[in-house]
């Protein structure tokens, strides 16, 4: 148990406050339902996102709601623990408090975990986020499946072929698993969903262009697995530029160095930073601001707070650096509140360590790459497991069926399901 | 044929543009599918609604992709005809040309159907709509969702129980079809599906007014299966208050006269006015916009123009008003495609007759009325009659699978699916 500060009564049970609904957050809940404590979760949305799907919103194949659940209706039957829309604003470590929304409420902790997130990060270049939206909220989602499906109403429009082939043209900046899947499903849409509805347009003509400033793609995945990859999106028409650092991004296209590549639709999956909340923690931060904290998930000089997560950065095995992937914050939620757990039973803390799963991508219709250390697999079987280990690890029953008939429905039509633009007036891309 | 205006040559193809893709221009379009025309269709957005079940959207039973299909997916087979994105401004009958977008652009036409839908009217009291916002987009459904979810929200943070007790106030003024089926959806997400889920609000105190200006609501049904409505929402816990002229809507209540009905939510379902486009047209408008018709559902003076749904005003069997609904839009889009047919063929064109199928509204889980005339009927079978013919029209196989599924699922947990509140940053109602 930590040091108490100087306050009044110690509450009978002690409070543990979350901050953020995420996958660690609501992990870190679920962990503590049978304890002696009392919860307070908070988000600034009132949903959890799956976010391993969140590009298939941005490619109109699922409709927000079916990835997405409430998280006080995933939390519902643990009494403990109450669910609030607030967003954190500041965290008083002196005096454990959070400060929620403009009104600055405060809301005390005995424990905290800081399980907020990221965002994407422009690298210094924040005046590139209106031209090239990334893809992190199911309000990220919806946008870009608006510039999507707008660019080729736009292109129906247009009379002037060469600005018609720059509505054509869609360039993804960065070669992650978020960058190679979004890529991946584009083509697949033009070329079989959209084709035979557009009189003036041939959709077939779509160009994506994945730009990545490493030299491959898919950099956390093993060499042949990326290679694997890359062909599978070169067969899909996917033009892969590596080693291309972009130095500019514009209403009319994307800059790598002195060249240009002409396009109307650009997307960013390029790079995260942390949520600003690290920097009210006391610790020394990444350069993405993610706080360094002890092996324990703790923060240095304060083992009430926990930091999990995309905020958190700290190596295992002595070396390797543990991902910010899903299984990874699912993982460091669920020992954050065994922490807790020790505590209350005056029991010593362990070590964290993290356990590599194995790491799956799709790309496209058929193809995915699966990467499981000393098993690997690439094609429809990769594709396969994709698709199972996503369903399985959807929140609730009605998200696995809905997703499985959208996916099925796609499969045997060729169609995506979610074609819909909404606030079309609303949208008006600067310089457009 | 209609007289030609001095042009240098005439089509040889005649031209058909069709102002709006809901069920009047839908229609109107597939009726022409086999002819010798081309046809353009245009609408400000990229999706059919399924306009009777918006109400499911706000209410957050189903999403709004359950209920849209993409105009060119709906008409993809039709090769005479294309769909264009844009939003129609003026109508010129001189020059026959429809100018459209912020660029005003002309399109020319030979026949013009004007289908254009409506949008609520506040009687002259605009500045209500911020506290009180209608229901005729997906948009609006939307922003619906969001206040109606978010007011429980607000409700858990607030400490004031007389605050608290305004956030489950909900007003609903118009107790036509739109605000039954509105006041009757909430209470059953209120007592059932939220319930367990909130720790200091007891949901099953929401209460849902419903207002109306006039002696009773549902005016279009027959006087018992309205007062059978009425019971069906007093035992779901809706105060139906008729004789009730709205003289004010603010951010923390409806007045009604002297009297202050005191809630942080309103809806509003009472009164439509027509397109703007109506005024181009040189003819007589009613007070609520709409076009005066002959009855051949042409426009005084423009045999080459037809206005219909809810632009047109006409009378059938020399007396009853064409109501506003959507069997009379598709109805009326069918007959004005059958009449160009008709000149095309040197054919004499009749005159619109309204064939009124029935009546059909929903009041919450398991009630419904049912009018066809001669027979009517109330409660559980009319409900299913409800769901089976909900279900049947509407447009694509995808569509009804997933609002089937939906339903099932909602009637067997007591859950609604699509508790998705998006943009709650961007949502600052005014004055709150």
């Amino acid at each position: 148990m930590p040091d108490e500060p100087a306050r009044a009564a110690r509450p009978a049970r002690p409070r543990v406050l979350i901050i953020g609904g995420g996958f660690g957050g609501i992990d870190a809940a679920r962990a503590l339902r049978r304890q002696n404590v009392d919860i307070t979760l908070i988000d600034r949305t009132n949903h959890f996102i799956f976010q391993p799907l969140l590009y298939q919103v941005a490619t109109a194949a699922l409709a927000p709601s079916d990835i997405t659940a409430p998280i006080r209706w995933i939390l519902r039957k643990q009494r403990n623990t109450e669910v609030l829309l607030a967003e954190a604003r500041e965290i008083d470590t002196a005096r454990r408090v959070v400060r929620v929304d403009d009104e600055m409420r405060e809301l005390p902790y005995d424990y905290l975990i800081v399980a907020p997130g990221a965002r994407h990060s422009y690298f210094g270049n924040d005046e590139w986020e209106p031209y090239a939206p990334g893809l992190k909220a199911v309000e990220d989602a919806s946008e870009i499946r608006r510039r999507f499906l707008l660019a080729y109403e736009k292109a129906e429009k247009i009379e002037d072929p060469r600005e018609r082939e720059e509505y054509l043209t869609f360039v993804i900046v960065g070669g992650g698993p978020t960058g190679v899947e979004l890529s991946g499903a584009i083509p697949f849409i033009a070329k079989k969903a959209l084709h035979s509805e557009f009189r003036r347009v041939d959709t077939r003509l779509t160009r994506v262009i994945l730009v990545e400033a490493g030299p491959r793609i898919l950099p956390s995945f093993p060499e042949d697995l990326a290679q694997h990859a890359t062909r599978d999106l070169a067969d899909l028409g996917v033009e892969v530029r590596v080693n291309s650092m972009v130095t500019g991004v514009a209403a009319d296209g994307v800059s790598i160095g002195s060249e240009k590549i002409r396009a109307r639709t650009s997307f960013w999956a390029a790079g995260n930073k942390a949520s600003p909340l690290g920097k009210f923690l006391g610790a020394s931060l990444d350069n993405a601001g993610r706080v360094k904290v002890n092996d324990d998930l703790s923060v240095p000089g304060h083992p009430e707070i926990f930091a999990i997560g995309d905020l958190a950065t700290l190596h295992y095995k002595g070396e390797r650096q543990v991902p910010w992937v899903c299984p990874a914050a699912m993982q460091e939620g669920r020992f954050a509140a065994k922490s807790i757990i020790q505590d209350l039973r005056r029991e010593p803390r362990k070590k964290f360590h993290y356990f590599n799963k194995g790491d799956l991508a799709t790309i496209g219709r058929s193809r995915a790459i699966a990467d499981f250390g000393r098993v690997k697999f690439t094609g429809w079987i990769a594709w396969v497991l994709w698709l199972f280990v996503h369903i399985m690890y959807l929140v609730g029953f009605r998200n696995r069926l809905v997703v499985f008939i959208e996916w099925a429905y796609s499969y045997f039509t060729y169609q995506v399901g979610v074609r819909l633009i909404t606030d079309v007036e609303r949208y008006k891309p600067p310089g457009d």
